[in-house]
């Protein structure tokens, strides 16, 4: 048996759990924060709200919206420089994973120095970050609760990956209110991220029992609510669900790393600025089908989980279920594309399959890969 | 929907795991240790492992195993007196529920002064606690992760409960080779108040999707590991299923707090110095009776969970399924006597019943219990 090790901040849960911002901010022992938001969310009423909360609290606020989706190595250069000026004792993110990854990635500059790219793999961070608080505003990244935080190298066109115990935040509000304010577009492709969080990590190398009771029950609240909250920016019940679902797959995750998806989509979505839950849909089927014969009794209780009656089907029929239960889910909430259709080129395979084998997620692959069957799973993608 | 909270130390989990204290103990940020065990534990090598761990990593020591099983609010005071002469800077227990629960009392009184009585209840404790790390010996408290310390007072001959955040630990680490050193009766006991941990989190008025998945998996992990466990002491594959059952059922409760049967037997433990395992079992399907008529379709659950078929039957005789199950389990692993076995007498009903009322745990019980209800329910497991 190897050696399970599980963290995860304190976690507030509920509606109107938002409420809670300035009583828990006060908690992290600070006296001036740094608000991390993106200029998305600073324009809705949420922000405004933990501004509120903060200032109710007694606390010092400093807002810093200079992010973009797919946040880049400069703009966190520039946030780093700018907490220390401003004299902040500890960080707020309120938004979508972006501005949480964002923000992580400043603390770490912050107070380790050096670039981001200094930091990129398993444990590089020496010193202790600022205490984290995280709001999120979308139903997909899991930042809010996770070891990890994902940054453009611009020069590179790629994303690297960060993953360290002190990337955790010290306190993850969720309030499925915040999930309101999201299109279906961006509702999909956040959910689908939540889904490929939850099967990768379900059948990860690092997976064990902590994680896979959370990451079983992800995969159940989305193939049950994805749909209807996509269809429906005010169904609550569903909101409420995919937020909840979110959570525990970034529970799982954070704890049980990922796979070969999430190696592959870091590359694409470095070089095209894409979502990266979309890529997410595309991609995991496909992964799903050359993963298959090294996880097929997982995949059998993946197909259980959402909802696919798999009796008297032998473990190979069985397991197919998951994945075409993913394409039907995929295709239903409307990603019923390939790669191409976003730009993505077939002449970028060959790099883009070669760099993934250096991103961190791949070692957890259930099965092993090369770059050629990276590649293989790229063609089949298009 | 009401608002979900959900704290939980870092946890390193599996065998060989103990190898990690020094390391872990350094990341405490501590100089000197303050290691609390009990007689029992002393005089196993675990206790010394841990020591030549600690000392590998630099660490001092100074060690105090003056508790017993049940500590008494006499033992913690003088144990905090003890830590603030010897100038250490954290805690570190080794051994079952009791030692554990005695280093947080022991640290709520070194900081926050006074006496342990006046931390019973909810959220009592102001200044912030020594950092603890907790190393269970037994499958069953869950106090190496919970917020939760049980002290008896010996002057009014009961169990106080201490609930509150900084009662967590920083960090739990749990090898099921410890586990080997206890005998069949004692896993039996801490088995069962493991599974009463699960059952009663389970049902309990402030459970939540973050803490069921916990509940249901210890559930299954007892119902399916537990009569093993109990058989062999080198089943390794048995006790490392329970210390998985026991950990998952304490982070259950933990955050959804426990119900009736604990109630009443924070009474019994305290007034009859019996352990609390045994109480527990003899208590809970007569709780579980009671309460039925409040949570049926989550006890039909508890049924499934612990491998009953209840194909083709009504909510009641699923329910009902769940209790028979538990009284099985209970009688397999030798606890087929009542509490008149015990030493326990009808003339304590009246007042111990009356003393439940003021325990926390009482107040997310699922069905509404005066005293004339919980006399009742002691009635019938003389
Ligand atoms: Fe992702
Ligand atoms: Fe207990």
């Amino acid at each position: 048996m190897n050696i399970s090790k599980f963290v995860a901040p304190e976690i507030i849960f509920g509606l109107d759990a938002i409420g809670q911002v300035g009583e828990s901010a006060l908690r992290l022992g600070a006296k001036k924060i740094f608000v991390v938001t993106d200029y998305g969310v600073k324009n809705h009423s949420w922000v405004n709200k933990v501004l509120q909360y903060l200032d109710q609290a007694g606390l010092e606020c400093q807002v810093w919206y200079d992010i973009t989706s797919n946040p880049k190595d400069t703009e966190v250069a520039r946030g780093a420089e700018e907490y220390l000026a401003s004299e902040c004792d500890a960080i707020v993110a309120v938004g979508g994973g972006s501005p949480i990854d964002a923000a992580k990635a400043m603390a770490i500059i912050a107070t380790n120095g050096g670039q981001i790219q200094d930091y990129e793999g398993i444990n590089k961070i020496t010193r202790p970050l600022p205490p984290m608080l995280m709001v999120p505003s979308t139903a997909g990244s899991g930042s809010e609760v996770s070891q990890f935080a994902i940054i453009v190298d611009k020069q590179r066109k790629k994303k690297i990956a960060i993953i360290s115990r002190s990337l955790v935040p010290d306190i993850a509000i969720i309030d499925p209110q915040l999930l309101q304010t999201k299109d279906a577009q961006l509702t999909a492709a956040t959910g689908v991220d939540a889904l490929s969080h939850a099967i990768e990590s379900y059948v990860s190398l690092a997976a064990n029992q902590l994680t896979d009771v959370r990451a079983i029950e992800a995969i159940r609240l989305i193939a049950e609510n994805l749909r209807e909250s996509v269809a429906c920016r005010t169904n609550m019940q569903a909101k409420s669900a995919m937020a909840m679902a979110s959570l525990q797959a970034g529970l799982a995750f954070s704890n049980a790393i990922l796979g070969a998806t999430h190696a592959m989509t870091h590359q694409v979505d470095g070089l095209l600025d894409l979502h990266h839950g979309e890529t997410n849909a595309i991609l995991l089927p496909h992964v799903m089908e050359f993963n298959l014969i090294s996880c097929a009794d997982k995949y059998r209780q993946v197909a259980i989980a959402m909802g696919e009656n798999v009796t008297g089907l032998n473990k190979q029929d069985a397991a197919q279920r998951a994945i075409s239960a993913v394409r039907r889910l995929a295709r239903d909430i409307g990603i019923d594309y390939g790669l191409s259709a976003m730009g993505f080129r077939e002449e970028y395979i060959p790099e883009l399959s070669k760099n993934a084998l250096h991103d961190a997620c791949i070692i957890t692959n259930p099965r092993d890969a090369n770059a050629d069957d990276l590649a293989r799973i790229f063609y089949k993608a298009l």
